[in-house]
């Protein structure tokens, strides 16, 4: 496999521009929600964690002579169209969605990993290891919800419209970018349908993490 | 000079505070306002810097024991009341903001360094040394202005703004902690009017690198 096919740069374009619009979501939705400076801060965290794959991405698209903003530029449209639907009115929206949606992005990270060439996957495995940042937002949903459970279903119907939206927005992109719907799933020959089921089982073991199962 | 006086965790707790806001305010500026994804990155690692002091100040005033909650807590109403006022309405108004608020920002760091301990002194050299990164911001309003000098009356006006409103501000919080105005003005029997003028000074230098000299 080598750098050069085209989807390898939608793939990289798509993943910088989630990086970078996560940040500065992120950081409004601290500035805006967090109930105090520590809560502020740690959502702060994750967005300069954010930032900073964003940077290893952007560098790695400039070393294959891509120009960043053109890559990012076919995505603008789907990943704001996501934000604008998930924008959280409190703290434990703003919560769920920094767990939910990062999870999205590291599954697809995952799913990416197994189709890129060495050095890309190098860089995906870097922001992998970024995983536990998002524990805060486990511990303290868990701990709200063990003082208060009445929030428990607004929040997994919440969690829930997210990967909606976000499935939503996936399919979107993969239909105008065939490229990168390609690449994801040529190794083997599966399709895009189950990939999308493995995102959703991996949003179901979330949900438990957050004590938000589904009901019966 | 010891680390014990309460002056000290003021200053770091402003600091840290100033910079926390920053971050949080610059990446609200750039989501909202920056006209291509690039601008938007360059204005996102401004951000992404300011963070990074965040946490520099933030684990030195856990390491001198104490909270950093409480050490920026005195010092929310005034930020956030300087950012209230200093909201930009357009990308020429944040790229000023950005190289005007750090510019003062910067200028507090170099006043205080006179005045704390060696190694508070070396975390806030630290910070100075990143000086470099807003030249982005001179670089694009100069552009700007060279292609439309239109807005050059307007934007500065708005940057007077700016350095009037963290006057007023920086009144108000040397009021309310005089510690931490001794502080600042304890070295050599000056008063804190003189700091003013200097910071005053400063911000006229950093409107004539904008191209924005005050008229005669």
């Amino acid at each position: 496999m080598s750098d050069s096919r085209p989807g390898v740069a939608d793939l990289l374009g798509v993943l910088a521009y989630a990086e970078l619009t996560a940040f500065l979501r992120l950081a409004e939705e601290a500035a805006r929600h967090a109930p105090t400076l520590t809560d502020r801060a740690a959502l702060g965290d994750l967005a300069a964690a954010e930032y900073a794959h964003f940077r290893l991405l952007r560098d790695r698209l400039a070393s294959l002579g891509v120009d960043p903003e053109e890559a990012m530029a076919p995505f603008v449209d789907a990943l704001d169209g996501w934000h604008e639907r998930t924008a959280p009115n409190d703290w434990l929206e703003a919560l769920v969605k920094a767990y939910v949606g990062t999870g999205i992005a590291l599954d697809f990270y995952r799913e990416a990993a197994a189709h890129v060439d060495a050095e890309t996957r190098s860089l995906v495995e870097e922001v992998l290891a970024d995983e536990g940042r998002c524990q805060f937002a486990v511990d303290r949903v868990g701990a709200a919800l063990e003082e208060d459970p009445k929030p428990a279903g607004r929040l997994a119907l919440w969690a829930r419209r997210m990967v909606g939206e976000a499935l939503s927005q996936a399919r979107r992109v993969a239909e105008a970018r065939p490229e990168l719907a390609v690449l994801l799933v040529s190794a083997d020959g599966e399709d895009v349908t189950r990939m999308f089921n493995r995102l959703t089982e991996a949003h179901g073991r979330r949900m438990a993490a957050l004590g938000l199962t589904p009901g019966p």
